[in-house]
């Protein structure tokens, strides 16, 4: 297990807090991210159809999975092992048996079909039939939406689990440094990939890489107008720019991190638009700390960079931790105008001011924990445009 | 393109062809692997939500997205680009605008508002909550659950698909037998999987590999009950068998393989399951033909292995192909009692008829495509249990 099981029972304490606030008795939990992180399971079984259910007044949450997935959460997990309730394979992938149809009465054979039954709403994997079939199996129940309320529980790290952040960038580290160490003109774009991954797998001497909920994004020349593509076996041509965005990840924490490399001399333009992104994210980062709002951040970056004439019209970051696929990001806080969401101490964000324009971009992020006065990188790498069999090129080393 | 046009305006006719039989006029589709299969488009950006859309009147589907990811869509895609709209950052993750508003928006704006509306109700990325707000937004729509229908018609892959799936099968061939290879007492998993990912990005010297839908699977020891752990970052004792399950992937196309390794000699419990599942698996691949449903392979298999008392409760095996995380199965087809799909050349499954048991397991698996008179693996791998510091070892090489 990643944390000792007070940990845990302090996880569900505050979901059950917050369950109690919003008049939820019963929270049925499909985020694969929010089922580790109140029972410690960790497994690639998020693809068929899987639920963790905290009661306002039991003790433990119950497990409900596919059957070959109960060892699994016996392995992975702290709950007892008569928590776990494996559904057989008719239901799987079935279109006549629901497991969500399953859930349903399991809730009623234990009784808690009649109560306030708080669903995630716009989680990946709570799909529409999911949602169908459980107010078809529990007519009695009342449905409230409780989209992101484990994530927002999530938000402030414990001190265990910034821990494993610093580990995830120490692992992002070294995969960003591999990476624009390989980048040049005639390499493989596969290949660049192929030897990140395996640093971010490997990880260091003294601990073990997990997979990152995002592959490496490696959009290249043209392609970085976009920040989402990832590679192909083509080669680089000089001249070429890079974008890189990347994460270490230890037991499903991350620590993501992007830069930007050039081929050869860049571009004034490319070059002038890292200066103005670099200032701004710098500025951001020396203005971070407990008791400011997102949105502050935003404003920042925004005068900060005015005078470039560059605008930044999608969100500069957002908050990040534990995480499966599709996505590291917790979907809570986002540092944008509008965004409320007062600092604390240990809330942890990926601030990435990407520019995209039509024929090119710039990405160079960081990823941060709030300190008591400030706030502090996870990774140390420079703020800048890489440039290969450039003058800059021994700033890497 | 991984394709020409010309094969995307046939699926795209298939698709309409199936609309037609089932009464759906516009067709919303999430899935990331159905918007790939029409439209070409690919990218990470499934982390947010995206729609394709198919009009049964209209000669080219219509890509909705975010802002910064539409250069991607044309850069990947064979869309006009008038057909490619993107809605703005206010939309992501918000608490109080919803992409389904604008996509709703959208569809009145074309008077596509008042019409037969197929969704994908149990796919991924298609959330409760993306149901909920098209209800609200298009009122005088009338909804059918369209899940799978693009699913169906990827089924039957072209001969250009199968290329790209022999090519994965040269990849996964590298990745099992590095993954083998390593294995040993001492050698920390997370050094195998990183060794696993790096062959399976890299690819070959005339071909680079993609990322596959799910990571390597590699349970160890007791955890070899279950099939969906990764990896960790513990030392393999002597003693120790591994299950390794894993795919290569090239443009999106997959081909899975399994196998199960041993460090030392083998328990006799272990050597007699994996003599059954190898023979029930050879049974299985020597009988599949065209013509032949789906059970009938179960069938053979529950025969072939009847003697033993051993009895697999999960499914034998799944349709797969183009896919994106969480999963490279198709959700079609599976290999189980009670599926009546008649096999068709050029049809692929993942054959793997795993045994997990209380402390211990085993699977050998192979991916096929049905042939004219019967069908072929797309790996060329031994079928067995495979023995470090063994007998076997040599077999490997």
């Amino acid at each position: 297990m990643s944390f000792g099981t007070a940990e845990y029972q302090e996880r569900i304490y505050k979901t059950k807090k917050s369950m109690a606030e919003k008049g939820i008795e019963v929270l049925l939990i499909t985020d694969p991210a929010n089922m580790n992180y109140l029972s410690g399971y960790d497994g690639w079984s998020f693809y068929v159809h899987q639920m963790l259910i905290v009661i306002n007044d039991e003790d433990q949450p119950i497990w409900i999975g596919r059957g070959q997935d109960a060892n699994g959460a016996k392995a992975t997990s702290w709950l007892y092992h008569e928590n776990l309730i494996p559904y057989s394979d008719e239901y799987v992938q079935s279109d006549s048996k629901h497991p969500m149809d399953f859930v349903a009465d399991i809730l009623k054979q234990i009784g808690q079909d009649k109560r306030s039954i708080g669903v995630e709403m716009d989680n990946y994997y709570f799909t529409a039939k999911c949602y169908e079939q459980l107010k078809k199996g529990l007519p009695n129940a009342s449905f409230k939406d409780a989209t992101l309320l484990v994530n927002w529980v999530r938000l402030v790290k414990s001190d265990a689990e910034i821990t494993y952040m610093k580990r995830a960038a120490e692992i992002v580290e070294n995969a960003m440094m591999k990476g624009i160490g390989l980048i040049n003109e005639g390499v493989r774009e596969c290949d660049v990939a192929a030897e990140i991954f395996h640093t971010q797998i490997k990880g260091t001497k003294d601990f073990g890489g997990d997979y990152p909920a995002i592959v490496p994004l490696l959009p290249s020349g043209e392609k970085t107008s976009t920040p989402h593509l990832t590679w192909t076996d083509d080669r680089y041509k000089k001249g070429d720019s890079v974008i890189l965005e990347l994460a270490g990840c230890y037991r499903r924490y991350h620590s993501p991190l992007a830069r930007t490399v050039n081929i050869g001399p860049p571009s004034d333009k490319l070059k002038n638009l890292s200066d103005v992104v670099v200032e701004g994210l710098n500025a951001c980062l020396d203005m971070i700390k407990p008791g400011i709002a997102c949105e502050e951040i935003e404003e920042t970056w925004r005068k900060t960079i005015h005078k470039s004439g560059i605008v930044k019209e999608s969100r500069l970051g957002y908050a990040m931790g534990l995480n499966y696929p599709p996505d590291w990001g917790e979907h809570t806080a986002s540092i944008r105008k509008g965004d409320r969401t007062i600092l604390q101490p240990n809330m942890t964000f990926h601030l990435i001011p990407g520019i995209w324009l039509d024929q090119y971009g710039f990405e160079a992020s960081e990823s941060f924990r709030v300190t008591a006065n400030g706030c502090e990188a996870f990774a140390s790498m420079p703020r800048q445009l890489f440039i290969k069999d450039g003058v800059l090129e021994t700033n890497m080393n």
